[in-house]
């Protein structure tokens, strides 16, 4: 009934959505846990939506406070999935050093959409935040 | 008093505002709680304001890691109401498994905002994030 | 000296920055707390910051679940200035009801920046969130 | 392999993102701590990307709700590095003062991304929150 009401939406196909360069500021994996591994493991995640009909090819490049950047982490995100990716794991070309500030860059062949969630549970309980990353 | 210096903002209609095409790349709801239910029950919610004076019909995707998306979740939201609808809560086409990954888009056939926000209760003390979704 | 390099960046006047139309889809104030009063009680902030030269004229509309909106809050942001207003505080034209779903709506006369911000102190420590409102 | 398949995304260069003026209208460093010092002292915090092949000179102001603005507080952030600066540690052209609302305004001579993160640990557990700032 309520689909019969939405006639400029698309009826068969999902919807696309999003852009292909995506920033985050605030990267850091704490270094302490508390708390049973690994879902409640302290973590920096990226999570990444392709709404669209083709695979997403991915590259993420980390920027540091004192040294050159560290490229390319490539990624696929195949259509019409999502992937949720902890920095944590991220090790080629390079292991990302705990407690230590770092930003990303994420660009994709096709449109994606890019949400930065971090997981700190270096005291008893644990913290959270999650905020839509930056896009153009 | 403060009202006859607002000569440029409609005096008698609430303001109209949003976007059609939403989404959110975190969608993940803990299978563990802690503390009174519902209240504190762990929960991910979609807010949804339709400012509008026409009712909103909405039509929510999900989409997973590793299979095929789900689709359509339909919603109602009157004209100039609000609803914070809980993703535990959405069963038809089907339940969205809990400790899962996933990722959603929102369709409206009036303009609206969305907001996403989680309450983690796995460990005694709840944890919580809130964002504004990504918007075209 | 970095003054120097900053040509193309007024020196003596402060920036102006901001959007007339905010939305804040997920309202909620938390009907209980533990802690210190009134720096932990449980809220729900809107944080307004007016950079321009001229005073704001603010109005929030909010809306509800089941009910009419209930508008006009008036509230100004003189020039330059930035004001944390708690939903908890606000009385004219009505309280907003602990423990309830709503949304608002910030009109302004002026560009402003609007931030949403909630304490969660129902359980012994306390949750936070902010995020950038949604703006037009 | 998959690098094969980004060709219209530059392969030698990191990309460059961003805006010149940004917004944080939520300042706030709150005045207790519990953890150990510094990495879990209550800190209200701002992440700066510079993704160009430019240093970015960028001047702070900081607005308070009755005095007024407080600049320039000024920041070097080397080409395509990122930093992480406490509102807590900035001292020139004052300190800005504990327990206190304030906002701000970030500008750059070059595009920047600007995320805001606050860690508070008044309570035995700390609590969290990051969004990206409103950009223009």
């Amino acid at each position: 009934m309520i689909k019969e009401k939405l006639p400029d939406i698309s009826q068969n196909d999902s919807p696309v959505l999003g852009k292909t360069h995506w920033a985050i500021a605030d990267g850091y994996i704490p270094g302490q846990s508390n708390g049973p591994i690994p879902e409640l493991e302290s973590h920096d995640t990226i999570c990444i939506l392709n709404s669209t009909k083709t695979d997403a090819h991915i590259r993420i490049t980390i920027f540091y406070v004192d040294r050159e950047p560290s490229a390319p982490y490539e990624i696929l995100v195949p259509a019409q999935r999502t992937k949720h990716i902890r920095f944590n794991n991220l090790t080629d070309p390079e292991v990302i050093p705990k407690d230590t500030d770092f930003a990303s860059i994420v660009e994709s062949d096709v449109p994606i959409i890019v949400q930065h969630t971090r997981l700190d549970s270096r005291q008893a309980e644990n913290a959270l935040f999650s905020t839509i990353a930056f896009s153009e």
